[in-house]
C-alpha cells in the first residue's frame, strides 16, 4: 500500500536471492512481434487499434516500461515507441534471455496446452534462463479436444480420455494437470461423479455431427470459452472441437481427482470469455468435500476473488492459491495490497507463486518482480511493527517462493535444504 | 490510504486547477430543506427520524461538517444543527452557488430523468457554478414510462419508444442516454435481443389492466425498484408505471445499442431497491459481447463491483467506468483506497470523474474534493516511489478528470488543446 | 494499513480504557487441550496432523505466539511447542483467567446453543473476567432440534417452536436470538412468511421417519452444514436432526422477526460448511424489506462481505454489522484494513464488537486487541489528518466497542452516562 517504502530490509535481501519455483507459467514467443501483436500480448483485452486506447496506457504498460525498459538498457519509463524499437533492436532471443534470467527463476512449470502463437517449448525456456529446470503441466481440455479431433466412440470416451491423460503425463514426466473449467462452464457444476451413461450420453451429444457446434456461435464474438486468459486479437480461432458440456467438464474434473497428480485451476482473471460471476472458487465447495483426500487442487490468478480462495484454502486441506497474472497486470504499485488480501487468513504453506506469463518474456521479470517486492514490503512492515519475527517472516518468505512448490508437487529437492 | 500525507505536489496542483467534467449528476434542490430532508438527501437510506440515528453520524455526515461547513463561513467540524441553521440563513441559492462553485467543474452532464424534489434544471445548474456547461442524458425508463403514461398499443410500443428517444434526445441535444435496469430486474438477463413478438406481449402485460400493479405491491416498502439511488424518505411514491419487466427492460437496452448515443448504466451502491448480488456488472459479459461495437457502455458507481468493473473496462473496448457517488459517500478519508482498486488493472482511458449529485448541492464540492484529493494522492505517491514517471502522472489525471469524458461523449473542446 | 504506525494517541488511550461489549461470544474449553486439539481449536479448517501444516503457520497462529505468548509470561513469538507446554503448566483455569481478564470486557452475550466441547457456562465465562456480566443468546436452530429430538407432531410445530423459544429466553433471560441459516440453506431463501400449511408439510418431511437423513449424507464429509464456524476436527458429529429445511428456516427467521428480541445472523466466514457464494447477505435484501420495523438484525462475522453488510447497515434501519472473528483470524496487522472497509458508508452507529470466540480463550484477548488497535489506528489516522475531530472519533469508538451494543440489545447501564 506504501509503494514508497524502501525496497530494503533482510526480508527484501532474502526474497531477492531466493530462486523462485514459477509453478504456473507458459512459453514467449520466439520471433519479434510487432507493435500491433506486441500490444496484444500484454493485455488480457485485446488491441484495439481504432480505439485510441493503447495497452501500454495501463498499470501494466506503465510497469513494463518502468521496470522492463532498464532491462533492455534504456531509461525508466521509456516511451512504447522507443521501447518497442529497442525490442526488435536486440531481437527477440535477446530480450527473452534478458527477461527470463532477470526474473530469477529456479524451476518452471510450465502449462504447454495453450500455443496460438509459436512459443518455446519448456526446454527452450529454461534454457533461456540459464541453468534453470523446467516441468510441464498438462492441460486436460487439450487432452480431450485432441482425442475428439482423432476420433472416439462417446461409449469408449471415458476410458480413452483417462488412459489419454496418463499416457500424455508419463510421456512428458508432467508434474501436474490444469483445467480451464472456469472458461467453459463457470464453477455451477453438479458436484457429483457422473454416471458412466450420462458420460457416454455427454460425449455423444459432443462428438456426434454438429454436437460442438452449439455454443460457438452463442456467447462472445471471439473464439468462444476457452482461451485461457490471453488476448485475442490478432489470433486465428481455435479448430478443434471446445469441451464445453458440464457433464464432460464435472467428468474431466472427477477424472483429475482420481489421478493423484496436483490439478491447477484457473479462478477468476482471464481475458472477456471468463464470466466472472460464475467463477468465484466457492462454488467449488461441494466438489471439495467430496474429492476432499485426492490431490491438491491449486487456484490460479484468483482476482478479484482472492479473499474466497483463501478462505477455501483456510478450511480445506487440499486447496493452495496464488495471485499470479495478477501481480504483473496490477503491478509493483498494487502487489503488496493484493497479496495482502490474499494473505488475510490463508496458511502460510498455501501460498504459492506464479507469473502465468504467456508470450511477452517481460511478465516473468515483472511477475518475480512484484511478487518478490510485494511480498517482501507485506512481510518487513509486520516485522518492523513486531507483528511478526524475522525468523517466521524468512521462513514465509521461503516456503512462499520456492518450498511450498516443491511439497506440493514432490518436486526433486537437488541440493536444497 | 495514508490520508495524513501531505496534499501538495504537482499532480495535486494539477488537479486542483483541472476544470472537471461531471459525466453523470443531477440538480440540486431549489429550497431551503429542514433538518429531515436534508438529512434524507445525505444517506442512500432514508431519514430514520426516530430511530436516534442521523444521518450525520456517517462517514458522509463527517466529511460535510469537514469540507463543506468552511464554504458556509463555519469552522471545520462544525455541529449539525449549525450547519443546517447556516445553510437556511444563506438561503439555497447562494449555498447552491457556493458548493457548485467549489466543485471547479467545466461540464455536467445531467440526468433528468430523475426529480422526485423540485430541483435546478441543467441550465441552471451550469448557471450556479459561474462559467460552466451543461448537457442532458435522457433516462430511458422515464421515457418508456412517459410513454405508458400516455398510452400506447403493445403492438407499437417498440417503435414508439424508439421514436421516444430519438426525439427526447434529438430535442434535449442529450449527449447520452441511461438506464436504471439495475433496479429493475438487476443484470441476470438473457443477453440475446428480444423478437418483436415477445416485446409487444411484454408490452401487453405492462401496459394492460393492472399490468404494472404485479411487482408493486411485491418487494421493499417504499416505491419500488428504480428510484435511482436517491433515499425515498419523505418523498410521495411514483405515480407511473414502472418499467420493471425482463423483456422490456432487455429491449430497451438493445435500443440503447442500436442508437449510438454512450450508454450510462447504474451499477452498484444505491438506495434498498437494489438487489446488490444481482447487480455485478460482470453478469451482463454475454450481452458485452453481443453489442461490441456499437455505443460505449459507462458503468456508474460501481462499489462495491469497482474491480468486476474494473475488469470489464480491461477486456471490452466499449466499457469505462467511474466511482461517483461511491467518492464522496466513502469521504475524503477511503477516496484514495477505493480508487486504487478501481484502477488496479483499468486502462487509463476507461476511468472518468462523476459526483452522482442530486439534491445536496453539498455532494458537488465533495465528490470533486474526493476524487481530486484522492486520484493525486494515488498518482503522487507512485511519482515518488519512480513506479510512475510525472508526465504520465498528469497525463493521466487530465485523462481521468476531464478528457476521456470529451473523448467518449464527442463534446465541443472550445479552447481546449 | 501501517502496523508500524504508533498504537498511541488519545482514541487508542479511550479505546484501551473502554470496558467493551462483546455482543457475540460463546465459552472456553474447560480442559487442557493436546496439541492437536489446541490446533483444531484455532483454525476454521481443522487440524490436519498428517499434512505437515499447522494451523500455528497462519495469520492467527503467528498473532498467538506473538500477542498471547506474553500473557503466559512467554516472550513475544515464543515457538508453538513451548507456548502449549505453557499453557498446560498454567492449567485451564489459569489461561482462560488470564486471556478473558486482559480482553477488558465488560459485557458478554453469549451463544450457548453450540457447545460440542465441555465449555464454560455464561457465569463461569463472566466470572473468569472478573466483575463482568453475561446474557445469553439463544440459538433458534438449536431450539428446533431440542423439539424434534424430544418429538413434536407435524401440525403443531409452528406453534410449538414459537412456544419453546419465547419459553427458552425467559427461562434464560437471553437478550438475542441467533441463527445460523447460512450454514443450513444459505440466504437465497424465498422472502415470504411461509403458510400454516407450507410449515406443517415441511415438518413432516424434515420429523418424519428419515425425514432429516436425507441431506445428512450428502454434502460435506463433516457434520454437515450447521456446526457454524467451528473446525469439526476431532469432534463427534452431532446426534440431533440437524434443521436444514429451506421451509422451516425460513419459517424460523420469520418467528424471530415476530419476537421482539435482536435476531443475530452468521454472515460470511466460517468453516468448510458455508458456502459462501450463497450467503452474501445481501440476498437478504427482500425479506429485511418484508421485516422492516420488526427486530433490529446484526450481521456476524460478514467477511468477505464487508462491504455487502455496510451497504445493508447504511439503507435498512434495523441493520447492524460487526467483523467478529474475522478480526483475530486476520491478526492485528490486517485489522485496521477490515474495519477501513466496513466502515466506508457504515453509520456509526450500526457497528458493533464481538470477539465470537469459542474453545480457546486466546480469541477474547486477540479479539479485542485486534479491535481496539485496528479502529483506532484508522480513527487516530483520521484524525491526524483533520479529517475527523477528536471529539468526534472518541464518541465513535465509545458507541462502536460498548454504547451501540447496549443501545440495540436495551441492556441495563448500571452506572454508566
Amino acid at each position: 500500500m506504501s509503494p514508497a517504502s524502501p525496497a530494503t530490509g533482510p526480508v527484501h535481501e532474502a526474497l531477492a536471492g531466493l530462486p523462485l519455483v514459477d509453478h504456473h507459467c507458459h512459453g514467449v514467443v520466439t520471433a519479434d512481434p510487432d507493435a500491433e501483436r506486441f500490444e496484444s500480448l500484454i493485455t488480457e483485452g485485446a488491441a484495439w487499434p481504432d480505439s485510441g486506447i493503447s495497452p501500454f496506457d495501463t498499470p501494466v504498460g506503465v510497469a513494463i516500461r518502468r521496470h522492463c525498459a532498464p532491462v533492455l538498457d534504456l531509461p525508466r519509463h521509456a516511451p512504447a515507441a522507443e521501447y518497442l524499437a529497442r525490442r526488435v533492436e536486440l531481437g527477440w532471443h535477446e530480450v527473452n534471455r534478458r527477461f527470463v534470467t532477470a526474473a530469477g527463476t529456479g524451476v518452471f512449470c510450465v502449462d504447454t496446452g495453450y500455443a496460438p502463437d509459436r512459443i518455446t517449448t519448456p526446454t527452450e525456456l529454461a534454457a533461456a534462463a540459464g541453468d534453470a529446470v523446467a516441468y510441464e503441466v498438462v492441460r486436460l481440455e487439450s487432452v480431450a479436444e485432441g482425442l475428439a479431433a482423432e476420433g472416439v466412440e462417446p461409449g469408449e470416451y471415458a476410458t480413452a480420455f483417462r488412459a489419454a491423460v496418463r499416457d500424455t503425463v508419463e510421456r512428458r514426466g508432467a508434474v501436474a494437470v490444469k483445467s480451464v473449467a472456469a472458461y467453459r462452464t463457470g464453477f455451477d457444476l453438479d458436484p457429483n461423479r457422473p454416471s458412466d451413461a450420462d458420460v457416454t450420453a455427454a460425449a455423444a451429444r459432443w462428438l456426434g455431427p454438429g454436437g460442438t457446434d452449439g455454443r460457438r456461435t452463442d456467447g462472445s464474438g471471439t473464439g468462444g470459452r476457452g482461451t485461457d486468459g490471453r488476448g485475442t486479437g490478432g489470433r486465428a480461432p481455435e479448430r478443434r472441437p471446445r469441451l464445453d458440456d458440464p457433464v464432460l467438464v464435472r467428468h474431466l474434473l472427477w477424472t483429475a481427482a482420481d489421478l493423484g497428480l496436483p490439478l491447477q485451476l484457473h479462478v477468476g482473471f482471464g481475458d472477456s470469455d471468463i464470466r466472472m460471476h460464475q467463477v468465484d472458487p466457492t462454488r467449488l465447495t461441494d466438489w471439495l468435500h467430496r474429492t476432499s483426500g485426492t490431490v491438491p487442487v491449486l487456484l490460479l490468478h484468483c482476482w478479484p476473488y482472492q479473499r474466497q480462495a483463501a478462505y477455501l484454502a483456510a478450511v480445506f486441506e487440499q486447496v493452495y492459491l496464488d495471485v499470479g497474472l495478477t501481480l504483473h497486470h496490477v503491478g509493483p504499485a498494487r502487489a503488496r495490497a493484493v497479496l495482502e488480501e490474499a494473505l488475510e487468513i490463508t496458511p502460510f504453506r498455501k501460498l504459492l507463486h506464479s507469473s502465468d506469463a504467456y508470450g511477452a518474456a517481460e511478465f516473468f521479470h515483472l511477475g518475480a518482480l512484484a511478487f518478490r517486492r510485494g511480498l517482501a514490503d507485506l512481510l518487513q512492515s509486520r516485522v518492523d511493527s513486531d507483528e511478526l519475527s524475522l525468523p517466521d517472516a524468512l521462513r514465509i518468505a521461503t516456503w512462499t517462493g520456492r518450498d511450498n512448490a516443491y511439497r506440493v508437487y514432490g518436486l526433486p529437492r537437488d541440493g536444497l535444504a
